[in-house]
């Protein structure tokens, strides 16, 4: 009998990167022990130890050692269980590129825009931001037609990475259209994605591993009247 | 006989992130057309093709698909000639995780702020700057302790992904000590690292591969006047 195997994550049931780590142990079926972390109370001496440079979450800890940052830990799962579950990145080094190209598009750009248009409090910038937000949708729209080829998801027909990547955002962008009455993943502009995004959160590997939306509604409400009555 | 692969690379001379490229193609041996944009002019037909998103080089272009983004182009191109070569990206997914974490933090955090430090005209910013960028190299001294293990690169006895990625800076980091009287890399805080930056400029894979430390400088001289004289 093997030893078993140490594998802890660390994250907030509401964080979208840390629904990453999740999906992608889910897909490998990899057991693991979930810690909750409080960001706003107190960080764990464990988050602190593992994460000394940036103290957040996801932290993935493996016999051990700490693996940071949530695409890099997706990747390391995909290595590090590559014999169990289907294959996370593709395995073609051009089409693993363009994976990791379209990733950082949508962590770099497309998704710290969205955040600026809930935080900034001038309408002329909201506005804007929108509007690149939708720019970047016809562009993943695009992105998703010519990669997934007619398949059900960007990895093909079963999950991988930038299905992960952007995928993990949907939950919080259904949160926002509910709670604001955006509609910002629009039928008629984006047929394509919007398809792939409910097959996405209906997939198995996602749907109870991803938080309910209107769990998130609720904690988007409290939070942002927190916030406003510190204003 | 096969057919000549194409393997183009649309840089700038100056561009560190375009040295990336250049240096894994070196230590691949790989073959390439190079091609020099003019960013301040106008740009080719053939960046704005590759890159439409975000019109930037470097861009490298394998037999007419492109490849976008320097550490991207890194990985791309130690996938596609595993064979040839040393392998960049060290082979242990842990291993693996934490070159891809540093350089993340390099790319994200350490660089952007020693930037920010250059384009600010406040002197408080420039100070508070400047201490991150310190505290900055600090984690990076210990980070390549950890990582070489007594050897001369984070990637061992040959230059691998991280020493890329951050070597790649290093030419700007001199040429900006010449321009200003800084001493940013201080032997007395990061004698490790000093010692790193000093082989890693001076081995045979970089040595010809990143522009002249005194070219930058003039270039860095002729940019600042110039700026100064249109703001």
């Amino acid at each position: 009998m093997g030893e078993r195997e140490e594998v802890k994550l660390l994250g907030t049931w509401y964080s979208p990167v840390v629904a990453r780590a999740k999906i992608a142990l889910r897909l490998k079926s990899v057991d693991y022990d979930y810690f909750e972390e409080d960001l706003f109370g107190s960080k764990s001496e464990l988050l602190l130890k593992s994460n000394p440079v940036h103290k957040k979450v996801p932290v993935l800890i493996h016999n051990n050692k700490p693996i940071l940052e949530s695409l890099n830990i997706v990747e390391y799962i995909d290595e590090t269980w590559n014999a169990s579950g289907p294959s996370i990145l593709p395995s073609h080094p051009h089409d693993r590129s363009q994976a990791r190209f379209w990733s950082a598009f949508v962590d770099d750009k497309w998704f710290p825009t969205l955040i600026a248009t809930t935080i900034t409090k001038s309408e002329n910038a909201k506005a804007k931001g929108m509007e690149e937000v939708g720019e970047g949708l016809l562009l993943l729209e695009d992105a998703f037609i010519s990669i997934s080829k007619g398949e059900r998801f960007f990895g093909g027909e079963v999950i991988g990475f930038m299905d992960i990547c952007l995928g993990s955002f949907l939950v919080i962008l259904k949160a926002r259209e509910k709670l604001k009455g955006e509609n910002i993943l629009d039928k008629s502009k984006t047929p394509s994605l919007c398809k792939w995004a409910n097959q996405f959160l209906a997939d198995h590997t996602v749907k109870n591993v991803v938080p309910e939306i209107d769990r998130v509604v609720k904690f988007m409400r409290e939070f942002e009247a927190e916030t406003q009555t510190r204003a």
